[in-house]
């Protein structure tokens, strides 16, 4: 119904991830009424994110350096390491300004169900980058089944080597209500419990 | 907190219609995570559907010819004409291949409120379409205070050119609950009553 390369572009958007029909339609027609500039902004932002970012050699971080602004940093504690699942997670703890050790990004979680090995995400490089400096690996990956497996592995790997590992806690998010907490996460909540 | 250029991504995602914050953020990773082939097919659609989609030099729908399937077509009723605001409209009345005859895609609808006027939708080029052949024209634009003034508005325009000009019927839709509908909506499907 739509000329060619309209339907094209529509079939594009449609692709990623959480655009449906209606969407891709939606954003296809507001590329075609974008000055001719903007949509060469948006282009070369795409080209430019994709040529420029790659993974810190140190953290396996998102960076468009070689070392990460983190990891190149001579304000951070460098024996503590925060292990997170993504990319997505080291934003989001760094959001809260509370943490100023160094962190390591897997890129996953084992998951067997997927396939997912140990070898499948960064933990060589986790294992590489212990030096006797650091002291500490606090595991900061998701409270799933595949993030608690994760955590575990790594775990049994590191302490042999004589690293404090730590389980970053999970309990009732602050604001939530225990009424409606799953029983999972209030057990924990039970578990964790400390003097005040 | 995420590399320059990829934040640069995140926020042109962020300024498309219907991309919030977090919509933005898993766009962008998804298109870092994408092989290098898909982005740039992705690329290029938006690329080739900019420069190849313009307006049907007749009925001003989009195409990426001169002329338009539909208007070059020799299968269609040349004697109607059913104007629509949007080429989204097309598409949707096109999906019922109930209609045959041509249309005309006015691209908006008169808005004082939004300093729209006559002059800014398309239609000019709708009357110098009005050939002695056009017997009927059918205004189909939406049943909103802006829909229903342009359709006032161009009735007025044809009406002493003795072109009939015709309003789809407004009324309950079919599947749609009578207990639930709108008193416009209801008042309407009163006055549209037929015998049976």
């Amino acid at each position: 119904m739509y000329p060619v390369s309209l339907q094209e572009l529509i079939d594009e958007f449609n692709k990623l991830p959480g655009i449906g029909h209606k969407s891709a339609v939606r954003l296809a027609f507001h590329v075609m009424n974008m000055p001719e500039e903007k949509v060469q902004k948006f282009v070369n932002a795409i080209n430019r994110a994709k040529t420029s970012v790659h993974l810190c050699s140190k953290c396996q971080n998102l960076t468009d350096k070689d070392v990460c602004d983190i990891c190149a940093s001579t304000k951070r504690d460098t024996n503590v390491i925060c292990v997170m699942e993504s990319p997505k997670d080291v934003t989001a703890l760094e959001k809260t300004r509370e943490y100023n050790g160094l962190y390591h990004v897997l890129h996953g979680a084992i998951s067997p169900m997927d396939g997912i090995g140990p070898d499948d995400i960064k933990i060589k490089e986790l294992i590489s980058r212990l030096t006797p400096e650091v002291t500490e690996v606090i595991m900061a990956t998701n409270p799933t089944v595949e993030g608690e497996a994760t955590a575990m592995y790594i775990a049994r790997l590191l302490k042999p080597m004589g690293i404090t590992v730590t389980r970053i806690a999970h309990g009732i998010p602050v604001g939530g209500d225990i009424e409606y907490a799953d029983e999972v996460t209030l057990t924990r909540a039970i578990e964790g419990r400390r003097e005040i």
